[in-house]
């Protein structure tokens, strides 16, 4: 294959939006420091956009820009694809060609590697090249390289991750200044922190993207997203996140994976986590994750999970990656999931139904004699038992809101209890329940 | 070179203390997973230790264990050694002599890599073999491999790092206790935190011999360790740190490099931090890492930074790396000290007296008028301003506390205060003076 003449890899970008521009300031700005580092130049053969205006003020000759992203993937003397379209249009395409060409792709596409895993694992497989998406998990933070490589004696035990920054900032604003949700947002999105668009963030979405990653890699488990529990944060309110700093926690959007004995466990939603936990001091856009080995213990990486410098940093990584690989004449030299195929046993995800952990229950209950009793009855019928019990003073009119804390519980018992609960005709409105996480390691 | 039949790799383990059993444990316990992970057999082929008992308990076969450390290094079965004797004797005999024979060493050897840092490289570069060592700094945390490979695209602006657990257990004892050092030193020493001599610890030169890596990784900079300014926490009080948290900061003992202009400072001493740093929520022998980098920002590594399974995790992963390289016929694929020696352009390290940064003082001073304008004086006429001042109420007798805390200024204008504050008629005792960093990226 072309492309490396001297000591020279060549490198092909597609997509020169705000990642885009990161990676060619990094290779065109760093470009002697990450010579002396790789032992070769990393040179930015071409970069494809549709939109001539993307190139502006990149200072690269017009030899170098095209918008036939196409021709990039085609073009011989590039062995090394970095592709930063995004989605799974046009983007799934040209990583497939390039991967059966046998070029080595570098992605920070998380949407498409969560929903077509397999397909491109096979086109990788197939055509021999390496596969690398540091930039898809967690920004700079190098979740996959740590779970790849650094932690590849250990089983992983759990993740615990804040893998979506704005949630994080819409939580943190929520938390310090007592916003609504849509207040919060809005000024999330007036802060470059949420997309005009923010569904895909506040839905949990990318979050269960970046966890259906995180748990093929540490249990060799290919799952699909449709496998994982989602829960958004759009429902929560400043009261809830202030009854809970009562009892000591915060609340955060979580991404949680777990070994048990013949499963894993894996789920996205807002959680309730003691205030000492390394987690729970993770604020504004910033993202971190627990990783629980057998032997590690536990481990925590934080960092800024997106924005255009800090990803180009990942996507750099990946590049430099590559290039080793290629100059030293050798391909998948870490298998592209962590796991070599034909050894992997993957694990079934746990029904969200049976998992079991403590609840946070708040009702909204008419002010009458005998509300908690009923309330107590049913989550007793249902074999869930109360540790804390929190009556909220009267107000002048409407409902009266009761906090109560549970012991382990089943989800599915927890679930028929609040559908009963529900059904109460001292209860007003629908119950808010928010899932603790609180085991020395979380 | 033998030791690579089928999909296999021999490992000769040298030195069965906590961390060479933790190795053990993982590689026999783990080795189903290692096998699945890597794609090939780690066979724990030898390991030695001269006191026969280290094996008790392991379930080796005798056939695997032998007290001739010399006769693994020789045998030409095995390509990779583990050096985990420690010390700076027949530890570095037998590392220049296994790489002198161009086998793969992995060490976990901080005091060995960072005094004789040149001549294991030269033997390292003349015999063609790898040379890993990520349990050297940070326990389980991916120091190394962070530095070496995931920032490679980022110009690294700083480090401050928490690398001893024993100081950071100390340390916590003395701040929610308000232990003296002298207890605080001997609840660790109960509690398996210290070792029956201290010294290496406390005295800061442990953490200064992760600094002298780390630094070497981050700038291509060769740093003899007594380049390093190195101050240990024997002298710290519960008052001073208590003081401190008034102030919204808490004591840590840090490792600091941080790249100016045309040099980089590098140095270990307590320093007082803001609370909300993440570094201060680092507690009991917990260590960790921030790196600031000119693409990724701020990045934290958290994690137990000693102990034997978080230990041998790190050494595990090193022995995935010698393995792959092996199989994949790589060598070197990654520069020992992360620059091309041909290309590194060491940087000098800056002279302690030329640091600028804040300062925290505390005077004991007797119960006379006048005695804070003298000082003010001094410190004036060195050029350094006040930003605070505390004077602590009056005691029934002895001196009085005066707390100060000062703009940026000189170290070594600092120096020069202190000693005339020191020689005033109205300071009874020796000023203690805490180093303060607050950077955003601190």
């Amino acid at each position: 294959m072309g492309g490396m003449t001297g000591r020279s890899v060549n490198v092909g970008v597609l997509g020169c939006g705000t990642v885009g521009r990161g990676v060619v300031k990094i290779l065109t700005g760093n470009s002697s420091l990450l010579h002396a580092r790789v032992g070769a130049h990393i040179e930015l053969a071409k970069v494809a956009d549709t939109n001539p205006a993307a190139f502006e003020g990149l200072g690269l000759d017009t030899s170098k820009t095209t918008n036939d992203a196409l021709s990039v993937v085609n073009d011989p003397q590039i062995p090394v694809i970095v592709e930063l379209i995004g989605g799974q249009g046009i983007a799934k395409e040209l990583v497939l060609k390039a991967l059966d060409k046998g070029k080595t792709v570098v992605t920070a596409n998380k949407a498409l590697l969560a929903t077509c895993c397999p397909q491109i694992l096979e086109s990788a497989r197939k055509g021999g090249g390496d596969l690398f998406f540091e930039a898809a998990v967690g920004g700079c933070m190098p979740v996959i390289k740590t779970l790849r490589e650094s932690l590849v004696g250990n089983r992983i035990l759990a993740l615990y991750g804040i893998l979506n920054g704005t949630c994080n900032y819409i939580l943190s604003r929520i938390t310090f200044e007592n916003l609504s949700f849509e207040t919060a947002l809005q000024k999330a999105q007036e802060a470059g922190f949420a997309e005009a668009d923010p569904f895909l963030d506040i839905s949990g979405g990318d979050t269960r993207h970046k966890l259906a990653l995180c748990v093929g890699l540490a249990y060799g488990t290919s799952v699909s997203i449709d496998d994982i529990f989602v829960e958004g944060i759009s429902h929560l309110t400043p009261d809830d996140i202030s009854f809970a700093q009562e009892f000591g926690y915060r609340v955060k959007l979580l991404a949680i994976a777990k070994r048990t004995e013949n499963a894993v466990q894996a789920r996205v939603h807002p959680t309730m986590i003691p205030m000492y936990n390394m987690l729970s001091n993770v604020s504004g856009p910033m993202n971190a994750l627990t990783i629980v080995g057998d032997a590690c213990g536990e481990l925590v990486l934080y960092g800024q999970g997106a924005g255009m410098m800090p990803t180009a940093s990942a996507v750099v990584s990946d590049l430099a990656d590559a290039a080793r690989n290629i100059l030293s004449g050798t391909r998948c030299r870490v298998p592209v999931m962590s796991w070599q195929g034909q050894d992997s046993r993957p694990l079934p995800i746990l029904q969200m139904d049976e998992i079991v952990t403590r609840y946070y229950i708040r009702l909204a209950a008419l002010d009458r004699p005998g509300v908690l009793s009923k309330v107590a009855g049913v989550l007793g019928d249902n074999g869930i038992s109360i540790s804390s019990v929190h009556q909220k003073g009267r107000r002048n009119e409407g409902p009266v809101p009761i906090v109560l804390l549970t012991h382990e519980a089943r989800e599915k018992n927890v679930q028929q209890a609040i559908s009963k609960i529900a059904s109460l005709d001292v209860i007003a409105d629908r119950p808010v329940l928010i899932r603790i996480e609180e085991e020395d390691e979380a």
